[in-house]
């Protein structure tokens, strides 16, 4: 993409009404645009980096066999008072329309998907069933000042896992922890990314959370020095013990939850009345799991971890473009014919056409934070100049040498 | 994909509340489900139908110059207070949240994308500039009997043009006209579609709306009998002739809107004080044009308009899938074979791999309504038989000609 043609400009000064990094960066880049506390508009890099994140984990759902679907946002009153949650779900927003009809807005979908399953499931041999969907959920928040890590409106992934029993919900379970572990590698968090046990709520005893340390996080956790499980405060004990390795060394750290999974069993699929038929013809309860990742919140969370004094520093796989073409002084006709062979090669590029200085080139660049910046100018001859956005030194390559280390 | 995995099953009799053939068809070949009046969710077929339409229309939209944002769905009611359309917009959602705060839902964006616009357009060297976003809109419908053409929840593809001056909307217009019809070309709905003049509103004197003619819908519109331009009832006079080519002969027609253009001028750049400087350095008012369609509105008509007492009948590039691939008897593995083949070339292909009886395949494959139908049985050899669900009859090919059948 030209960048003459894109029409965010780049910012100085963060705004003065946002306190977190992840908010400052995303905005000063042009990634997104504050409409309102808690409420943002994506503009063209930053729907680029959130459509990459959601793609790698709809291809991590799908690769589990997940069946994706898109269930409604508008929710009737009626189906919500099934499971006594109209009233002691806090951040719903509900609201009146045509007839005095009442409505929530899709904060979670355990509302929606089992009296949808109900309809199709049968039999043990409809069994495991596993449904997700991508979309906008919207909750009633009361804190707003953490960026697009806590917004009224959001990006949401929420898997939801039918079984015919308890054992094949924990088989499934074990197998999820993997795969999200697989998806926060994608999108560089896996070294950061701690499971965590944490209070199950009203559904279970226990759930799991994926907690990303980092300094600005609005949750506590305790990380085993051993074997690395993590336990949330709300659940944490004076002494206690490691679940799962026994150890009694914690570290206490600043967390963000990206993913959390819980074991529902059968607490939606009771008011439902979802239930299936064994091998014997005897009636049951299906039993139910549900797998949650924000990619909104994945994407805030990105950029208040790899970041540094001039910018943002994206992982490659959700980079909004692979490469950040530059070209400096009298070479644009060098700079042209580099795109065009980048294009041909289906690289994704930036290219910065526009006649600014080059100070506001390398400072654009650095902002946006896209991995590779190539440099096009008079001094370096026949070569390029290229450097990762991670690392200090500047490398000399000819055209052959850059496809190489571009084409990686 | 293996239709033994989807979760949905189709059903033979149509729901009783529904008296529009499009959800009837939809909900008995799985591709929506109901959640109330007006409410729908999206299952796997119906989701790869509407994604399709979609990319559709981000490919051609890209393609003029359009830059993909996504707009937030929460709108504060203040913004909504500048235009007065807080109090004049008739089927905006309102509700309050934390802090009595209120808020709108998103019925359509001109009160956003103005004022976001107005932080990045300065110079008449940032005009043109055309944002769109394909997202879902909220409108608080009073009827809702015609399945998915008219629901409280829908996919819109809102488009906004900036330009300098009127003479450059007005271009702009024309093209949008011809890549509006291209859009309805790849959808299969070219030949029953009319350029039709209707109300603009409070905006400006005329509209433009796309109208597909066809008995169940809800618009009247008079169709000129020489030139083909159609005229919107609501603003048609007695013996009014043509403004196109001057002739005075129209044929009164049902018909479904499926798009609308209109030239907006001023209306919003005004109050919220869009403004550029043009090349003299004198301060002037954007010119914006907006550009609507529904994706999910195009779904239902296109199973308004296609289909027989069977089913649906998918134009090609919309279907679901290309192929429906059927087994009989004790061909399995011969089925198999192909499946694998048909993929190894790319081709999407539904294989109907159930134990079920020929007829309940043959009724499931004439129900969904993929374009191809392959079936492979004992009685036709080495051969394969082929049928194009727009047709009657069914021919026998072997391999390799049914490949290039498929690949074209």
């Amino acid at each position: 993409m030209l960048q003459s043609y894109l029409f965010t400009k780049t910012k100085r000064e963060a705004p003065k009404d946002e306190e977190a990094i992840n908010a400052q960066l995303l905005i000063r880049g042009g990634f997104v645009d504050k409409l309102a506390a808690g409420i943002y508009n994506f503009l063209p890099l930053g729907l680029r980096v959130l459509r990459k994140i959601e793609n790698i984990i709809r291809e991590e759902m799908m690769a589990i066999g997940g069946q994706e679907i898109l269930m409604a946002a508008l929710h009737p009153k009626e189906i919500w008072e099934i499971t006594g949650r109209w009233k002691n779900f806090d951040a719903l927003f509900k609201f009146k329309g045509i007839g005095d009809k009442e409505y929530a807005l899709g904060a979670t979908h355990e509302e929606i998907v089992s009296p949808l399953t109900e309809k199709f499931v049968f039999s043990y041999k409809d069994l495991p069933l596993y449904l997700f969907q991508i979309q906008t959920k919207f909750r009633n928040e009361t804190r707003a000042k953490s960026g697009i890590l806590r917004t009224k409106e959001f990006s949401m992934k929420d898997f939801y896992s039918f079984h015919a029993d308890l054992e094949d919900l924990d088989e499934y379970h074990s197998k999820m922890i993997k795969v999200y572990f697989k998806i926060f590698e994608r999108c560089g968090l896996r070294d950061v990314t701690y499971l965590t046990v944490a209070s199950g709520g009203a559904f279970s005893e226990y759930s799991h959370e994926f907690q990303v340390v980092a300094p600005q996080g609005e949750d506590t956790i305790y990380v085993c020095q051993k074997c690395k499980l993590a336990i949330n405060e709300e659940i944490k004990k004076e002494n206690s013990t490691c679940s799962d390795c026994g150890f009694s060394e914690f570290k206490k750290m600043n967390a963000i939850e990206i993913g959390n999974i819980f074991k529902l069993g059968t607490r939606f699929s009771e008011p439902f009345k979802l239930k299936f038929k064994d091998q014997n013809g005897k009636e049951k309860l299906v039993v139910m799991g549900c797998y949650g990742i924000g990619p909104s919140r994945v994407m805030g969370t990105v950029v208040e971890i790899f970041n540094d004094e001039k910018g943002i520093i994206w992982p490659e796989e959700i980079a909004p473009f692979k490469v950040h073409l530059l070209y400096l002084g009298e070479t644009k006709d060098k700079a042209d014919k580099l795109y065009e062979n980048l294009q041909k090669l289906k690289i994704e590029v930036l290219y910065d056409d526009r006649e600014n200085s080059a100070g506001e080139k390398f400072a654009d660049a650095d902002l946006i934070g896209i991995p590779w910046r190539v440099v096009v100018s008079e001094k370096t001859g026949k070569k390029f100049e290229i450097k990762n956005r991670k690392e200090k030194e500047v490398k000399l390559v000819d055209e052959k040498e850059l496809m190489k280390i571009l084409s990686e």
